[in-house]
């Protein structure tokens, strides 16, 4: 069901100067930016090297759900998404033994990659993203 | 500098119980449980399937350092750990360039590699970890 780590996300205030800091000071490659204007954020990846990248994001607007993590808890790890090779098939077997789904059907991520939310309740406190590319 | 994402700490009540949802209901394999003395801590490494596995920490004791984050913020995400080739060597240069390190030395970690960790004020909120294998 699970075949890696596809990344973890950081909420920041503002991206520009979070590229900087993760780029210019601390020496992670940045591979692209993307803006997601329907999950309301301005997103940055960059390499740690390996098969994990970290994903900057930036809220798009104050309904933003980042924004309110920002509001909640200030800037800092958001989520954790793990790559599944069919995300269908693994939502349905997570829902049957019992765990609350965020989203019951996967939805349009950055890259053209399918991702489905589970609840941090059924996961102690982690927000778990799923992702199929 | 960087070569890869070595895993990602969650931060747990209870280690017996979080490794069952973790990996009887989520599904994630138990690849080991490990009693940091030291650093006060009963660690279990679970497989996400790739390079980067998820840590659970649960305190030993309140004056662990993991009590104190439970405390304040509840269970979930506590450090991101990225791979380093020369552990020395970029505990060095990132000194120079102006990051805030919580260790100027690397000590032991589980399974004998070396690790530190750098001030979340440095990371936009990040608790970020050093690994050399």
């Amino acid at each position: 069901m699970f075949v890696g780590m596809d990344h973890v996300g950081v909420a920041v205030k503002n991206l520009d100067e979070a590229i900087s800091v993760y780029r210019d000071i601390l020496g992670f490659k940045l591979l692209g930016v993307h803006v997601l204007t329907e999950r309301k954020v301005k997103v940055a990846f960059l390499s740690t090297g390996g098969e994990t990248e970290i994903e900057l994001l930036e809220p798009l607007g104050s309904e933003s759900p980042v924004a309110k993590f920002l509001e909640n808890r200030g800037e800092g790890i958001h989520h954790i998404a793990v790559k599944v090779d069919d995300i269908e098939k693994t939502l349905e077997e997570l829902k049957r033994r019992g765990v609350i789904l965020v989203d019951e059907k996967p939805s349009a991520g950055a890259e053209g990659k399918k991702i489905a939310f589970i609840h941090p309740k059924s996961t102690r406190g982690v927000l778990l993203e799923l992702v199929m590319e």
